[in-house]
Formats: structure tokens, sequence, C-alpha cells
């Protein structure tokens, strides 16, 4: 017995079951939509790859931590399942680069792995959908992309002022860096950015620590500080300060803090711009803002970054009210390409977390995880009428409504709790009485449901009776079709 | 320069663009109606899972062989990449059944991965689309499977008589080795299993020469044969050469051969079962037939087994003409679920090879690989007027059209080629002249190309011009309608 295996799965991975795979499908196909109306086509690669095609370099020999799932291949060279979309991307676009055309726009929806420490809703398999434009250099790629991010979130009936699409440019940003006087390597301005990005948890005056000396948390635990002076850190808190609605605002308050660095011009040039762009195609503030606290993640990003966050509020796991946070991001990142083909290839895109936006919008009420494909579930009284049951079934198939004939061997009460577990609308009743009369009894389990829910259980049993009705078995299907027409 | 990564996949895989994601999307949403009308329920698990749950067994410590991508877990357990879709539903079943309807009936789509040597046509990650009923002993279920396959293939337009749905039951053939005087032991069946399916392949004498003493192949390799009498081999060879049409007349020669096998005669009584379920929902022998040379290649099946085959003919690699064969299959599995509770349940389903299939389509011209979301392509003949051309483009989206202003920085010349490559329909050509008289000119693509290959360049440069209209600005959306509309 004990060499039974045990049926259960892996920390941070999870089955999907019927009402949620039809709600994520409809969200995905939703959003798929939109991206086809921006003129993105679909794009497919395999679940692993080479490892130094993904970008991740490994220790030698060992099994790579880093965050992703790698195994060796049978020619022993190392493969990993993707953690994102964009690195197969950017693979694919080396590769094939004199065969698509240019500039190359997909999108592509599929699961990514991170091996990371799974916790509550953090899970190692999860959905993106992203689009890219690669190889065009206009802010227009990079306006669109707030553009498109703001349509899919409407389409999934996301209400205006329930979102906001947040920009920021990291040219802008190292612009800051450099007139606070600090050197501009790729090291120091990382750990501004990981500062700043800190900002929402920690506050102006946290970010101030961090930029210093360090931080002591709650806890006691000591972060150390990036020992910026307090004139160098102030830029940087200056910046951070900026609270303005309109987007040219922003721009010239920037502009302010980066005057003298060229870089730093480039990147506010860069935003108005796009503020252009986003203006003419209607896009007011409404919907896209700019925000000089906006950092994202990614240290690949090289211009504009984008931010889609739903602004309603949910409670957390500590029962206080916050705001349910980012659910896409995103942002120009010129040079991954240039890691394939030693040249740089112009490149912007976004990903939107699917199983995190689904989320937010079971948070909202918006989704129906009513599982559109629940059949009407065909009883059986008398096994030996099993040919009759099943040419009902058919007789329903054959006119296109989801029909399945009950296959277990449970009794009558049984069948219907099978039913009501299936999601099912109608159940189809027939004994040697109905079909000695040639008609057949039709049960709306909803409104059953509806009744029982006021009554005890008898009194139920009494009051369910005019949830159901015998009709001729000929007409079956238009009286099916109508209990079903009360649900749609 | 050499440290560089190639920008190429691992053999055996390979990516999926925008024609062939479209077609392969067409398809599935289509088998997916199909399955839903038959009230199965969609279902996702993860790519990866404990290998032992998997149903797979490691040679100790090492990387396994055995056709599974498999690797260690963060806590040093195996896990593997799912190699089907029924390994994960035996796991599910067995994890969940206190919360299932049962019977648990799920559909699936997704990616399995096999790690076997590929070859031209051959990949390591493909997909699936399964059907299965878990806890129906009923033979109505295994019926419903020959239907559902029926219809699939029927809905995408692969004519009656083009396929047909093959049965056969592996408790029938097991009476067939009994009443052979072999040892009912699994290994003997196997073995026997394993010759009656080389028939297609090496004919009735060359399975003769396996169930004896063995079989030398034209280049002189030898197989060691199943070392049975002839008397012994006779038996197998005689049920092998049943060839009835009427499936009841299979099973009444069936019925002779096995005469004397308890085992036997349950697996022909299946069989009559399924032909009583089959007839009376009116799947005739021109869809459903019976034939005993169908083994298919899993173990685990315990009663009926399925094999959809594409009747028609395709050159193979060699030029010669062969029949298409299986593009689905499966069976009854008794015993999967018992792996883990220790209890029999009985289960059946079956598999369609999603890309297997696609490419039958494909060679029978049933593939629209044409890119539904292939976008109106909106040229920039005066890159100041950018924001113009955007206004433009956001017109056309905001009317449900998909469209893209081109992002890129080739010349008009280039911009038409790209438009070509994106497969676009329309191309908005304004230049200076067409914004000062508000008007916009629409090329009909696909019209200049039809007329572009009867002339030699410069002829048809001139010949193109019909193929372009200039309308005024305001009327661009039904104008542009009334071109997608010629190709609809």
């Amino acid at each position: 017995m004990s060499s039974r295996p045990v049926a259960r799965l892996p920390r941070g991975l999870r089955d999907t079951f019927a009402g949620n795979v039809v709600a994520r499908q409809r969200m995905i196909d939703t959003i798929r939509g939109v991206y086809e109306r921006y003129g993105f086509a679909p794009l497919e690669t395999p679940a692993f790859e080479y490892v130094d095609a993904l970008g991740k370099y490994l220790p030698d020999g060992d099994i790579p931590a880093g965050g992703i799932f790698a195994f060796r291949d049978e020619d022993s060279s190392w493969v990993a399942l993707r953690y994102d979309l964009t690195a197969p991307l950017s693979r694919i676009f080396s590769e094939h680069r004199n065969d698509l055309p240019i500039p190359f726009r997909r999108y592509q929806v599929g699961l990514v792995w991170r091996n990371e420490r799974p916790g509550p809703g953090r899970f190692r398999e999860f959905y993106q959908f992203d689009i890219d434009t690669v190889g065009s250099a206009s802010m227009a790629a990079d306006a669109e992309v707030c553009c498109v991010l703001a349509d899919a979130l409407e389409a999934l009936q996301i209400s205006r002022g329930d979102y906001v699409i947040r920009v920021n440019d990291r040219k802008a940003l190292n612009g800051v860096v450099e007139v606070a006087g600090l050197p501009t390597d790729e090291q120091t301005s990382l750990t501004v950015l990981r500062a700043i990005d800190k900002l929402d948890r920690l506050g102006l005056e946290g970010v101030r620590q961090l930029l210093g000396a360090g931080r002591t948390d709650e806890s006691g635990d000591f972060t150390e500080g990036a020992h910026l002076t307090e004139s160098q850190a102030q830029r940087i808190i200056d910046l951070l300060s900026v609270k303005e609605d309109s987007r040219a605002k922003v721009c010239d308050r920037f502009e302010e803090i980066v005057h003298g660095s060229a870089v730093g011009q480039e990147g506010v040039a860069e935003l108005r711009q796009i503020d252009r762009f986003l203006t003419a195609a209607g896009y007011a503030e409404d919907r896209v803002v700019f925000d000089p606290t906006v950092v994202r993640g990614l240290a690949y990003y090289t211009g504009p970054v984008f931010e889609a966050a739903l602004t309603f509020e949910v409670a957390d796991e500590a029962g206080e009210k916050r705001q349910f946070g980012s659910v896409a991001g995103g942002g120009r990142y010129d040079y991954l390409v240039e890691r394939f083909i030693g040249e740089k290839v112009p490149a912007t895109g976004a990903s939107i977390g699917v199983d995190r936006l689904l989320s937010a919008l079971e948070a909202l009420g918006k989704v129906d995880t009513q599982d559109s494909s629940a059949p009407v579930v065909v009883t059986v009284m008398d096994k030996d009428r099993a040919l009759d049951y099943q040419k009902i079934t058919f007789a329903l198939r054959g006119a296109g409504i989801a029909a399945e004939m009950y296959l277990g061997d449970g009794n009558f009460r049984d069948q219907l709790r099978y039913a009501d577990a299936r999601g099912a609308v109608v159940a189809v009743i027939a004994g040697s009485r109905e079909f000695e009369s040639t008609q057949v009894s039709l049960k709306d389990l909803r409104l059953g449901r509806e009744l029982s829910k006021q009554f005890t259980e008898r009194q139920a049993w009494l009051k369910e009776q005019p949830a159901q009705v015998t009709v001729p078995l000929e007409s079956i299907v238009p009286e099916v079709r109508a209990i079903l027409a009360r649900y749609q």
C-alpha cells in the first residue's frame, strides 16, 4: 500500500477547474480582440529554450538557481522553461529577422514559469499576455502601448477611473542620477531605482534613508543604504515629490530637475513626444498619467516604462484596504536583441499578468465563472431504457444544445445532485409513464434552487414542482431552449 | 563576439507564426464546441508534476530517460513535464474525487512533451486535446467517444468517407490470446499485441513470422519472434483476417474465435453494446467500424480501444501514396486511478493529436492560414504628420477595424512591402496633397497583387492604379470596410 504515489501537486502549482478556465479563456479572448485591433499578430514559442538564449547565466556545472527551472537536454546542453515571453521574442527576432516583417509586431499569450518561493496568491506557473513592437524607435509605439493597455482594461469592463496607466522614462531617471552628481554606471542607477521602487511601501522618509546611510525596519533588520550625500538624495526626493495631474506639467518639473543632463533631457523629450501622441489619440490624464516614481523592476529597460494599475481598493491579507495595484507593465528595451546580433534594435512592449488581472476582475465582481459549457443532464430512471435516453441526448446535441446522459450508477437523487454540481440549467426526466405517453419532464434546476432556498426540505420539494414541466417528447428541443433562454 | 549566444531552438522544438497560430486556434475552438456539446467541461493542469504522479519510474539517482523531461524541484523531488493529459487527469481525480461531480467529464487542451528523438514532422512539444469520462463503466461512455470524434472531424470539414473511427476491444483480444493456448499474463499479451500492431506495415505474413520464430527485415536485421506454435499463431491470423463491414458481423466472427474464453466473450459483449448505442444514435458503419486489428500502443487500456484515422491518401517522404492515418486515439483504462487510491475506477476517453490533425487539414487544403488579424496599414509619407496618421489609425480602431500606423523607418516602397508581408488587405496612403484636400488614398493590396502578377514592373505600377481609390478623410471607415468586405 505504501508504494502508492500520493495524488498531489508540487507547491506553487495549481489545477484550474471548469468555471475558472472559462472565465480566463473569456478574458484572454477579450484582450486578444483588443491586441488584434492594434495590428499585433499572434506568435507561439516553445515552453523551454536554451538557457543562454533566455539570457540567464549558469554557475558552473550545477543546476542553476536564479529563478528559473533548468535541466539538461539529451545533448547535455542546459535548457530552461521560459520565465517570460520577452526573452523568446528577442531570440526569435534575432533568428528570423531576415524573413520577418519589420517592425515585428506580435502578441503572445502563454504560461511562464518562475522557480521562486510560492506564497498565497503567488504561483510558480502563470499566464502572461504580451504585445511588443520590435524594430521601431518611434515614441508612437510607446504611446500605443499605453493606449492598448487602457483599451484592454476597459474592454474587460474595468471603468475609467478604476485604473490608470502610469508612465515614466528611464533616461529621465538616469538624468536625475547624473545631476545628483552620482556615477552613471548601471550599478548606481539600479541602487537608486531600487530605493525609488520602495516608495509605495516605505514612503518618502524610508526612501530617503535607503538613499542615505540605510534603514532599520520594524523588525530591527538593517538594510544598507546607497550612501548618497544629503544634497544628492534631495534631488531624488524632489523628483519623487512631483505631483502633477497634467502630463505636460510633469515634463516641465522633470525638465527643471534634470537640467544639465543630456540623457535626462532626452528622456523628458521622449515623454513629451508620448504625451503628444496620447493627446492626439484622445487619451487624456483620466487614462494615462506621467509618474516619476514608476521604475518597473527589470534592468533591461532603456527608455519609457509603463505600468497599468488598478486603483480601486481591496482588503489585503491583514484585512487592510489597499489599492489593488499593478496588473501589467512594460517598457522600451533597445538592447535585448543586441545580445544576439551585436546590433541595437529598438523595441517596446508590455505584459499583462493574466491571472492577477483575473483575480482583480473577481474582486470587482466582474467574472462570470458560470460554466457556459454546463450541459443539459438527461437523467436515467430506468436503466433498461438507456438507448432511449441516449436518443434524447443526441436530439439535443443535434440541435446544438450541450447535453449528456447521466453515465454513473447513482440513484435519481444522486443524478439531480450531479446535475447541480455540473451547474446544469435543465434536467430531463423520463420514467415509464412518460415514455408510454411519449412525454418528458423538464426541470429548471436554477429556479428549483432559488425556490428551495426559501423552504424546508419537504416544503421545497412541493414548492419545486412548478419548476418542472411535462412536454411532448417531440417538442423537447424548443422547450429546453425556452428554459435556457431564461438565463441568457 | 564569440560570447554572444546563438539565436536558435533545441531540436524538435519550433515556433509558430501568425497564420498557423490562427489556424490552430480556429481548429481548437471548433473541437471545443463539439466537446462542449457533449457535456465535457474544461480543465487545466500544470505543465509539470511529480514524476511518481505521472506514473514513470526513475532509475536510482540519475536523470531518467523513458521519454520524459524530468528535473529536480527545489526540495530535490523529481518532477517532469507532462507527457500526456491522462496521467494528470488520474492524479486530479484521485486528489479531488470527494469534491468532483462523478462521473467526471472533462476536456483539456494543452501542450505535452516527449523526450524522444525528433525527426521530420516529429516534435518534442505538441498539443493534445482530450476528453475523458472518469467514473462510468457504461459502454454508452465508450460509444460516445466514437461519436464525439466523428463529430469533431466533420465539424472541421473532413467529409464522411475521408475518415473512419475504428474500434476494437482489449478483452476480446486477450480472449484470442487465451483460446490460442497462451499464458494470459501481461507480457505475452503485449508481445502478441505488438505483433498485431505491425500488420499495417508488415502485412499478414510479417505478423505470422513475428508470432512465430522471428522476422528478418530487408536490411538483414532480425527481430526475435514470440515463438507461438503454428496453430496458436493461426488463431491470431484468423482474427486479423476478419474483414466485415457490418459491426454485428465482426462481433459474430470475433465470438466464434474467442469461443470458450470468458474474458473474450466479455470483450465481444462490450463491442455489441457499443454497437447498439452507436446504431441508436445514428452512427452507422460509414462513420464507426469494428476492426480486430486495432491495438493502440498504451499498455493501460483495459477494454474498448478507439482510433480515428484519415483514409484519404497523401504522398509520404518517399513520394509514395499512403493513407494519412491516425489523428486520434483512446480507450478504456479502468486501472489508472487505482494506482493512487487502491480502488478501481472505470474511465474512458480519447485524445486528438492537434498538430497532426492540423497538418492533415493542410493536406486537404482546408486550412485558411490567412492571418485574420492582419491590420490595415496606415503608411507614413510625411514623418512630420505622424500625429495625423495616428489619428487615422485610431479612427479605424475605434470602428473596430484592426489597423496600425507604420512604425518603422523604411521609405514608401518598404512600407508597402511591409504591408504585403503582414498580409494586409488595405494600405492607407496620404501625402501633403491628400491632407490639404482632406482626402486619403486606399490601396486594395490583394487586388494590386493579383494585377501585378500579369505585368512587368512598370506596367504593373500603371495597372495597379485601379486598385487604388481616393476618398474623403471623413468617410474612411465605410470605404475601408467596403474593401475588406470584398474578401470576406
